[in-house]
């Protein structure tokens, strides 16, 4: 048994198995190697919007349960992870609510992150900051989503500073339903504000953005998104596989 | 455009993506090399149980909709089916019904798979048939299962020559809630009918209960299964992960 374990450990790697199977897409845009090392027993959560949530099952606070996980990326990227490193015991959470802006994660910081002490903690935020404001709804601006994302990862590393911070990109696909030319070039300064977030928190970056554009290479912009906004169960996968491209064991 | 797509479908393998995320896993179960081709537009049906059904929205016939998809193993496949075939504009489908034995799938084959005239048709069923016989609300013995699913492929064929058939073998995994030594050695007769069965009508048989026998070496029995007769999201990926290994593109 023992054995087994190490041999399954020594050949099972996600970085391997991302650079075979869509290198053109993935490894375009993200070319480094795996950054984030799981470890026994980790604790990860996804945090964010309505592409995080998914329709997850709200009333519980399971892990590694598919409904509780929703039936977007999260979903796909836990199914991947819990049989890569089936050996490690990962926990792995979402407590991603649609429509979420910075400032709404930071009202629910406490019950949906701090408590729950991810030693992963992967946030994906931004385009409702930004699309919010573009229908009227919303008075934030570029320099409030700054401001806003980080008081709140400076809240996280003081509470949790061991923790493993997972920045990904807030995208948009241009010429579908929710995204047209007026999203632009504003949206843009979204995108580059969670980039130099990250870089300044010594985040990993997962750039969907160029992500996305690499996949438009290779299907039209429909198979990976229905508005622009959301993505396909394609695009969630995509999502997936550019997060699992970070992590090893 | 055009070079990008071929270079896209020139290093684009499930198989390779497999053998190298969990050789330890699969490949002692599954050695041969991926059989399955799929081509631009096909269409894929899964067809079963409550394994595959797992909680699918009923109310449409949508393809590649994750929630039409349910949150099983159907879901795991199909994301990585829509990724790694990005170029071949696939439509998945998920017709699994919780409860079913084979008789039950016979009443609905019109609806449920005749008329989505699928080129790849995956069955997973069985476990109900002898589940419910163990448990006293069913007649059924393994003949009557042998009957009823060599007379649905008869069908089956008969209105889809060309269809492309995977089967995959009943499993369990004993000392779970539901299955105990009483299952024993009766339950071990449907595997084997459904792997004769399938060898006889030149399906592609994916042993999963030789690939949960693997995973069983490396995490607990309740990593895999809740019941023993239910995957977790890790026993569901580990399905759509056999399951995929015996396509290619």
């Amino acid at each position: 048994m023992i054995s087994k374990r190490r041999e399954f450990i020594k050949t099972t790697s996600l970085a391997g198995l991302m650079t075979i199977s869509l290198p053109k897409i993935v490894n375009a845009a993200i070319p480094s190697s795996p950054a984030v090392k799981l470890t026994d027993g980790n604790v990860i959560l996804f945090q964010g919007d309505s592409i995080t949530d998914a329709g997850r099952k709200k009333d519980d606070n399971n892990f590694n349960n598919p409904t509780s996980l929703g039936s977007g990326y999260v979903v796909q990227a836990a199914g991947d992870l819990l049989l890569a490193f089936a050996d490690k015991g990962l926990k792995i959470y979402n407590k991603g609510i649609s429509g979420n802006k910075v400032y709404q994660l930071e009202e629910r910081w406490d019950a949906d992150c701090l408590q729950i002490k991810p030693d992963v903690l992967s946030i994906l935020i931004g385009v409702n900051d930004y699309w919010h404001k573009h229908n009227g709804n919303y008075n934030g601006t570029v320099e409030i989503y700054q401001k806003d994302l980080r008081a709140l990862l400076d809240r996280t590393k003081a509470a949790l500073p061991n923790v493993k911070l997972i920045i990904m990109e807030p995208y948009a696909l241009k010429g579908l339903k929710a995204v047209d030319d007026t999203w632009y070039p504003e949206f843009d300064a979204y995108r580059l504000a969670a980039k130099q977030i990250a870089n300044d928190y010594h985040a990993h970056f997962i750039p969907l953005q160029a992500v996305f554009n690499e996949a438009l290479k290779v299907a039209p912009k429909e198979y990976w998104s229905a508005d622009g906004v959301h993505p396909t169960l394609a695009g969630a996968k995509l999502i997936a596989h550019a997060w699992t491209k970070v992590v090893k064991g």
